[in-house]
């Protein structure tokens, strides 16, 4: 290691060092037992006197001046103890807590994802001309800067605690503007008991940004999810998400708020009621994946709900390649869960994606800096991103080869 | 996850967020170390102090008024430090705490439940219509709600510390009547060095419910054994079950207060001699569940006595597949282990058994909040099974498939 | 669990309450990183004050009095720091402390011991008629009560720190007479800078004892070797064994005290220069059990020397049952390293040794109560062992089914 | 373990007892999560305070006088916090400080080092004749005393954080005259933002030490390069070699501080440009390290630059095999990553190296000790690894055999 590696990844002002380090170990599916112990601190230094650092985080000031660690150290004094904003977001102390931050349970589902992703290593190459590695894709039309788009997220009041902190619209603003300036794209979340009235109003949000915005609906009643598809048509988002996954409460729910698991025949009425790419977010079995594309679904989402509706649902990234094996090249495949680096990216795209969400890293941006803490922690990503893209011999993200997996 | 989320699982009125949080972490046999941070904070708190909560609960009132949160801070009151009311129940603290609530010797028999059922995961499942699963089984020609039953507890005094505070009765009306009133059924359990009249006191409890409710007999001595079994039989219950996992104690007993293994011929001679379903608890390999089809029993539990009686014996969802293909169809085939949540029942299910026997959970309940904090934790559990089911598309848990396992 | 389970094994005086729990958690190779807390536990209660609790070790009171538990107190008061006597001995807080009770460098090695041990299970079986089973055997034509030896352990100077507390003589009187007042051998050892005088101190204990000892030897020189096998004749001993894993010096060594590998021709010089038997003690592969048949050896010892000589050596329980499928039957087998329990003992029969030797544990009676405080724990491990019979269906030590292990 | 254990490693003058001891456990990839306590002590213990124990360090002084436990307080003292100089280095501290002493991100790959090293067990033989074994090689027609050189480490004032403390001349006096003392090589290294004329500098430390020294370039412009390997040249240093694993930077860097992946065409171009021994560091896969044979590379040095540059790389040891398999004999193979003890040395030489790196606990020598340091460091790793040697059963490093790993 020289001196000038310094450049390497900027210093953030605030280090990882303030926190007691912890053992991310974990091969294959592993044990990450200690974290318990960076827990502790965290929850030891209480929400105000704790320096929320974010890992690795470049302390590259947007314009507004703020640096990422900066942006994490106010996302954590707004979302304690909702959010800690641990030193690694893996779900350790969160576990259980849903509504908030956790994984659902033992919060294994959650800790799933990071596990699955931390069982693949990477083969370093270096034998090439890969300088300047091209991270743009194509999507729903739209030219992006990077196969990377926020996750949904929403429930500013109820899973985020921020009831006089922070608006719902303040927040989609944040998701949604700094999506944007980061050159990609962030969503519109549905929830479950909202009115109408309310899903309009974060719909307005898209519309203010010139329909630069994706919209997700609950897998609602067929005439519900259809109206609403004609309110995301009209604010110009360019596809619209179900979110299938949050069908668990299909038993509990109370009319008029139903949600349901939904047959082919209903997934097809859905799909030819939009003149939108319609998306099934909550694939993670081959034989749905199939069904998805037998229905006309424009992709799916491999995701289990940041592993928050069922417990010991399997890491998403364990599952990626057998689905996209399946489906890969008939829909679009998105994935999500536990994406924290940009190598976290890449190995999903080297698994069969064509992009990624990120859901908890995008929220503290947002909670934390609004647009500007968005687009620092996406461009971080992309960052991290293209060193590992050089470091692997890839040229781009539209053709991600297998073999860097190690 | 959105603002909705919100009643997923009601909140507790203490969450977990009082106990440091550690990783339950584990896949295959695992290992779950860090979460011995989580024990220090339990025991640090003492036994008055610390709120007992428990994990996910709901804080559906009962009648009474009372929350699951506030009787696993009765029972934590009461119980501590014989059993501190973990916030994850797995063995830590207690290990080795036998008599108590632990694992004998180091505690790796308790944790092996634990471990085998973490080791399965759930593919989760959305494509199709089972909106109100069917939890319902019939048992001993009784109608249940549940495929859940209580598991077999008892010394109130030597394993759980509650001299002067519960009576033995007192325990047992919680057991027994809470699980009744949660429409399953609770069982009566014997004690070595019970005398009879010991048992007698427990068996009208039984009566008191119009004999809704099992019992269990130790393997005593053949004529002693038959002594019990008529007077179960003229307690109204509906079954008889013998824990010959017990036997452990055969070389140190001292007369008369015998226990034994059993020859297949004694077993035998016991099936002949009650009119009573007959069921062996304690089987744990597929060779002695198919001497228990051909001795007649009625039944078999996959059980390590909770880890209790042989250090190291394998968890029972890591045995019960292979037992199930033995004798399934034949016999009852119930088990017990490490049950906390619904989606550990549904697991079991699609493992093999027809039912799953609860054990600390159950004990909690009653020792907490009598018949309301055992009607609270099943029915919890049965909540948790009800979501999980509709997210694997089980419509039933008369027929759970084994490919709902990932 | 019933209230009668009290007497399944007794209460200690001090319960390991006392101590935080850890997860002694393992299968296969496994992670046991959160112990490490309770070492902290244990490091902060210091020398005098920290109870010393016995893992599930029962109080039944020895002649003199003294409870298993005391003894283990007094231990700890004896031995710290060198050896904190914790809840459970695993070679977290001593690794790499050699001199000292460690294991060498990481300290992996000892841990392996544990870890191999713990990765078999045990399956229970209780349809049977084994309610006495037979623990004795016959070795070097002395009738044993228990297939259990001591380890060879020394250096009550420099590897316990009890100088001015407990002499060699002392501490050899504990091992030796607590080993036959528990109807076993213990063992006289041999140390590389030991004079012949001193070597000559020890053996005058076997004698003392009516030669009902065995004795080891360093592998020195030839010729020294041979001076002390007459002087181990003489005394009575019942056989001579060789500790070759004490080899690792031998590039250090300053004549005239060498340590050096043997040859095979060296030691069939040895094996005929004694009329006693003449054990192998350090070997850890089939190719050398091999061997030791070759050259004569009346018996070899799978150990890596308790993990303090070659860091990263397997556990002794991984390697042993290649080892005994080469040579069983034609040479004796024994183990050790990490046995605790009489599971452990167990285990490694069925794995294929003849008997075991424990070390850590016996040292601690015989410095904490003298040979009273080596026959409690000599008596504890029986009593486990018998237990783990008869749950398995074991008739005999002599005679154990591999298929116990599951 | 017998009393005259005492010298088989000397007791250091600070013991590790200092500090609470953690799981390194591990097997395969394995979790060593706990290890978080012990970084939590080091915390807590603060940079003037806390004694820094060199793991079984050996109390022999130098003729300076010190002991090797001095030396590492002394380097503890000048570098934390960017080095906590902790009982085992493993990463976990130092997680994601980059620049600094940690691997990048999660610090997964720097751990990767560790846990690959660990997977390996160590086959003990003792019926044998090895007694003084020979650790001597001929590398660049140099006769060294141990296959071990340092590795490639600089950076005082950015990664060490020794600005006003040590200068970077001093530190590199350090490295190349302590690793002279010690009979062996180091190295003299270049980075991206250095001028040629602090290169010169360096360089001049190499001239000073008679040319005993090794040289190393950064994956800079052609041009550039070859500028540098002219004055490595004159220098009369014994060999080049250039990190290409620094290229991650390669999308960042700004002109003319250029750093790049290379084409195999233009690493012929460098082979041919200088009459030294051009030598690639940062081979992770077989096929690269073929290429390097094929341009006419003197050898390669496996290694993930100490998990610094890209997260989630194996570990060497992990890739070393198939590597070696590929090339050995062909070039030179060198490995480095994770080398702490001597048992580690032989581990990689089993698995095909021709000898080993070792950087961070060299560095510690320097800033500690000075060359004294260095010597101190490398005499004790040499002494373990004749131990290791004679336990295995090892005449020659030149010829080590597979077989010896278990």
């Amino acid at each position: 290691m020289n001196q000038n590696d310094r450049r390497e990844i900027q210093k953030p002002a605030v280090t990882r060092r303030d926190f007691f380090k912890t053992a991310a170990v974990s091969a294959g599916a592993m044990a990450v037992a200690g974290l318990a112990v960076k827990v502790e601190a965290a929850e030891a230094a209480g929400p105000a006197a704790a320096p929320a650092a974010a890992a690795g985080a470049p302390a590259a000031a947007a314009p507004g001046g703020k640096t990422l660690p900066e942006v994490m150290k106010a996302a954590r004094e707004k979302l304690y103890p909702k959010c800690r904003v641990c030193p690694e977001c893996d779900g350790q102390a969160c576990s259980g807590e849903v509504p908030g931050m956790g994984g659902i349970g033992t919060g294994k589902a959650f800790r799933n994802n990071l596990e699955a992703l931390a069982s693949y290593g990477l083969a370093m190459k270096t034998f090439h001309d890969v300088k300047k590695p091209d991270t743009s894709i194509t999507l729903f039309g739209e030219k992006l800067s990077m196969p990377i788009l926020s996750a949904i997220t929403g429930g500013v009041t109820y899973n985020m605690g921020l009831k006089g902190k922070v608006t719902e619209e303040e927040y989609m603003e944040g998701v949604i503007g700094g999506c944007i300036a980061a050159g990609t794209l962030g969503f519109a979340a549905d929830g479950i008991e909202d009115p109408v009235t309310t899903y309009a109003t974060r719909l307005a949000v898209i519309k203010k940004f010139g329909g630069k915005g994706l919209a997700q609906v609950k897998p609602r009643a067929q005439v519900d999810i259809i109206e609403r598809m004609h309110m995301v048509e009209a604010s110009g988002a360019k596809a619209i998400f179900i979110d299938i996954d949050s069908a668990g409460r299909a038993a509990r729910c109370k009319p008029p708020q139903i949600v349901e698991p939904k047959t082919p025949a209903q997934l097809r009425e859905l799909v030819k009621a939009t003149k939108l790419p319609f998306v099934i977010k909550g694939v993670m079995t081959p034989e749905e994946a199939q069904l998805a594309v037998d229905v006309g679904a424009a992709g799916i989402v491999v995701s289990n709900h940041g592993g928050r509706v069922l417990d010991h649902t399997p890491g998403t990234a364990k599952v990626l390649p057998a689905i996209a094996k399946a489906v890969k090249g008939r829909t679009l495949v998105f994935a999500d869960g536990g994406v924290r680096y940009g190598s976290d990216v890449l190995k999903l795209l080297a698994l069969g994606a064509n992009a990624v969400l990120v859901g908890r890293p995008v929220l503290r941006g947002s909670v934390g800096g609004g647009a500007e803490g968005v687009k620092l922690v996406l461009e971080k990503m992309r960052s991290e991103l293209v060193d590992a893209m050089v470091l692997t011999g890839t040229a781009s993200v539209k053709k991600v080869s297998r073999s860097i997996l190690a």
